[in-house]
């Protein structure tokens, strides 16, 4: 099974940023993290990052035709306004997990909608670098179940 | 480590409603997955449900005197009203994570609100029975790395 | 036919209160009222009344497993707010009639909306007793008419 | 005792509409109902049909000169819009009852708001044909209590 | 100089109804005080009352082609929400005054907006009668300096 | 009769503003106009003006205890939030009269609000200096048939 | 294939309006151009206009008896709250296009919303005549697929 | 005089709650200071505390029958949502002061409505302990007045 | 112990305003009232009433180098917009304690809001007089704390 | 005369994505079609797509300098929030049309809002790839109104 | 070249306020800047400041026979309600600088509104007293292009 | 000193856009304006303009390892949307100068809001070109506090 984890704006800076709300983990921490938690599941990940709008979209339309069976995305600050991004996971037929470090639900009220809701299966929000990897549970088990009924039907 | 896990109003009808949102598992099949869990990470749950919101606020109240690293709540359609459940928990000194069955940013306009999410250190939702193992995994994480704290400090 | 008459929160004080909104006929004048009609039709009304809504959640989810084909409820001031009692009712698969004693659209703001519409096939309100023996006729009709579809199909 | 009974835009198409939302009955069917209804109650009922604002404001005028102790209406989409028609009603002394075959506090936001309710007693909705009957019932009600009434002052 | 005066929905009614907000004077009483003032003023009045918004419309699409120097409108109801009187009015050339019997801005929330205003020069409301009587007085004060300026220009 | 006509702030500079929305008379003009309108209609009035809110609060206070059966008052911009002129207009037993120059309900958004309404008889407005001669009327209106009330009752 | 063209309130007026949102053409022009361009797409068209409401549900209503294949609509001011129009376009089962001269969701913010898009398949406007001519095809190019689709199943 | 202390949910918490916002009085030193100043006035208290709505809703209809002049209620987080409790003091003919430890309209937003201040007489919040001493002063000065009053009448 | 008490615009007008909403007593009887407590209590009060805005904030910025330890402030219908006052407010260190005569939260909907409640430490409205009286020992309480607290420091 | 084509983001994928909004053309389908209808009309159309807001944004002002008369877009989810693609296109001095596949004022709310249309001359939407093809007829109609008006000028 | 200097309510207070905002200079320390950079940039200024909104007022209205060429104003609290000082200023014809200390649009919600910004030329807010400093080479550039234009034209 | 300034999305086509706001001068003789101003107050300027959010996000993180001292942002329509260069800014430690050609809170609605002010230290907008020189003034001020603070401390 194959996992594409997307890592949106400013979270190359993860490590750099208020460390109150992200911590001290960089995004090298958090990937290697998810490729140890990867290789105890059994499973494969690919993970990327990107600052540019227009490459997300990018990478995610390119999922179409990849054997990915599910998605992880932290999509930063484009959470709370890029449709672009929404409409481009739309078109994936696998389930996506949103996921945040910090608990965006008990923050500045910006912060509080998600245009990306409407297109994830789930979220997980609040538990630093475990949102990620807790994220990954998650997304694997969604994609079993997928699988699962795929070969009983 | 002890981890108090609420069932809020109506969840002890699992498995015997909206299949389409909630699944077929029972409340006691919820309870026997988390326990198989906490064993796998060397813990100890306490489950506990009521239809009640002064039973629940009691409950709450006394764990305040309790042995207790943690707690998860599902509030159930209590999440979206009961200001009590959210002040008794906000007495707690311990983390709340916040879990729901179903993706609850993804349904009706009323079940977009949490009332308790000022509270709660983070949140799980939309997985089905997974959404608890998870809260449970993301609970124990919060409690784990306190403890850590409090042994530094 | 077995129709389940449910009283919310203060309506044992029917006859003590405001009666320019309520009339002076007590919970029991009521009751017998419902019950006298009951007979007319040839069908037997249960009926229930508690101030505590985890007693009335427990009888709504109770009612799952008994031999009735409607619910007729006039919540109270439950009405506004109890997310927990249309989550209940939602449960049920017989149709549910929602009356009132007054006209709560043509009174304060707070009043017009209700969160159990979503889950209620009709209502009735503004008419004093008859509220409910209107909402008992209406209850009946459409439980006979899912019987007769039954019998059908 | 005689009533009058309004119907309003559109609702001359009964049983050709939507049937999901407004059943198969026709026009002539439900008078025929309210009719056989009458005659149970021993009243009379004179029925109005006008796709026309201004003719159904100058038929509500009417009734201010004629023998009649109550007027139950279905506005149809008149009951989002029409000031006019609720002020023509507020001048009658005799009670309003508002009736809708669907369940329109459960339907489209526009529909939630009825801007008659303020000049109405009460509401059936929800019930098919029966909300017709019901509404008949309720009217015939509220003029016996107040002719009663006038009796005995 | 000719000034065309409208009444709109319900306005044939006025003496007969809630004589708290509408006073006793009759329509016709109201007319014949608008041509005594006329007379005082020497001027004309044409007056021109219906309950049919597409009469209303065409009656003033008419006054395109009239000897007209201003209009005074008592819309009644229709002020809130008639946008096709509204535009109706805005393709005439001449002055419109709005006005009102009672004090709208100071009654029911709904009767504060009026749809007519982006097309009317000014209003008066609140005077009983006499709000017709000022209005007409507005009307010949406008078309006055409008045909004094066209005189001079 | 005497009538009391009270001009706000910034009023005092009539003639020098805006001429698109005010015109060229100064507050002299308009005073003069109004006392001759005043000697034609057989009453007296007094004219204030104030630039200082606690200035026109006093000079309404005042009138409590003065021989005045009306009040006519153009507030200026104070329209728009001095409640506290709205409180001492409230305390005194007389009909109060809003006039506006221009037509504030078709300029911008913050002119449609009046916090004088509440406790204004009526109002006038969007006829220039018209606006206050028809207040006065308007107001002398009001106050002769209360007095005429009063002689009768 | 026969298109049904339907002109709402004040349309009669085409060509005497203000001519910086509605050009110079007059509502025959219209009408012609719309005939021209129906015998070059070799199809037929009716067209139909009314001031009265009543009247264009009534015109709407028989078309369901009538062989018509698609229905192109300029509602005029009615766009903006005749919830009746909607209501009578919704039992249609053809396909309805809406249209407008200018562009409405460019002008004042009442405009901006349409009570009609929620019957509609689709919209133009903004084109002036053009928009008519469009609209036609659009509506002949929607009806043609569906008789296809129709042949094929 | 009698007069009946209410305490909401969580209040049994006092002294062990955040102490910012609370200080360190148990109930029962509350209480205590209660019964103190009710010797110094003369007059009794009977204080009551529960964190179920139903018994407290309940607690309130009991009052209805006791020899009670007046209520004091502080009803925590009910404060914001619990139309029913607000029910039950409606239907007490005794006044009722609504008090709070911290300043609720200088706090988070959700805390700014009280459901319950249309049916409460008046408020003290802000002062700690003392909120509930000034309360009871408060509701004995209006206990008084009606005392004396109905002598008098 | 000195305490400044702060009376705003319209209120030397008490005892000759709606006494359904303000009673009888007039401002030099609530002084004097006010003084009487002052003695009981063994402090000194300062009064001061000013209907200018300006004067009311230099009497509060003249606080400043005073030897005053709290302040009581009805400041009328400034409550409702006055950020000036607020902003001096603001500048005292001194405890602020907001009084009304009417429990404003009950009124009309623009009197619920107070601009000063931010800089206020808490609130006492609708007991007539007695709001003063409790406001003043309210005020009493704070600045002792406050007394007793810097002595231990 | 050339027209400019834009195709926003995620538009590269037409035909891979829900059929039921999008149908099953791709977007070479839709540039050829756009091209055989140029061919038609006797003009010229290049297309451009972009993923990046940047490029797209960039390609709208390199229009400033070709000769270009007119141009059509769909923007996808720019639509509805990328005012830095409106700025644009609102440097342009040549007709811009919007248009949409499927009839976004019928779908989710936040689709109702297009951030374009102040800088839009008007939209065709909802008819599939037809809403390209009436668009390119729209902005040919446009730009020869204003070729004609320029060189009779 | 002369430009007036005014300072709103509570100003006076400068260096007396919370610093953390406001800073420690005076209001002569301000002036005397404003002096020191007028003399660099050969222009005079004049200052004046007022606790009272009609002082304030009547000095706007005194500069309209001035020989002053540009307005720079901190209004403090005013600022956010006082539509009397906007329309004085509006009578202006010199340009209108607005500065502010403090950051308002990144302070409280109701500081982001500025009832004054629709008759300013442009504002400058955050610096401390740099920000008087800035806003009179702001002034001081607008208002030399204005003369300059003048010369030119 | 060193001070980096920004240039956003369509900003490179100044002098070609629409005058009445932007007037005529170009980016590059904004830029030497700029550089001109800097050698005055003996400091370096850095330019930096994109179209690309992803390319301005990157500048402004790399600007954490480069040796400047405050940043002045004109954003163009991202102030409006782009919470992906707030949340960047947010990480600079140096104070952000945020500046606008036009007096965009003077302007349409949607202009009002930027979302960078929560990060800027503060504002100049509505002097043209002087906007930059200002900012950059306003920039430098707040850099050398800060630096004579460091030395300080």
């Amino acid at each position: 099974m194959n996992i594409l984890i997307l890592h949106g704006v400013n979270l190359n800076m993860f490590g750099r940023r208020n460390p109150a709300y992200y911590g001290t983990a960089t995004l090298d921490d958090i990937n290697t993290a998810l490729q140890n938690l990867a290789r105890e599941l059994d499973l494969r990940v690919v993970t990327f990052q990107s600052n540019h709008e227009g490459e997300m979209v990018e990478r995610i339309q390119r999922a179409m035709d990849e054997d990915i069976q599910a998605v992880v995305i932290n999509a930063g600050a484009w959470t709370h306004y890029s449709h672009a991004i929404a409409d481009a996971l739309d078109m994936l037929e696998v389930p996506v997990v949103e996921v945040h470090i910090s608990h965006v639900h008990a923050r500045e009220a910006f912060r509080h909608e998600s245009v990306l809701s409407r297109v994830c299966a789930g979220s997980v929000e609040g538990f630093g670098v475990d949102s990620y990897l807790l994220g990954l549970r998650a997304a694997a088990g969604l994609a079993s179940s997928r699988l699962l009924q795929n070969t009983v039907d």
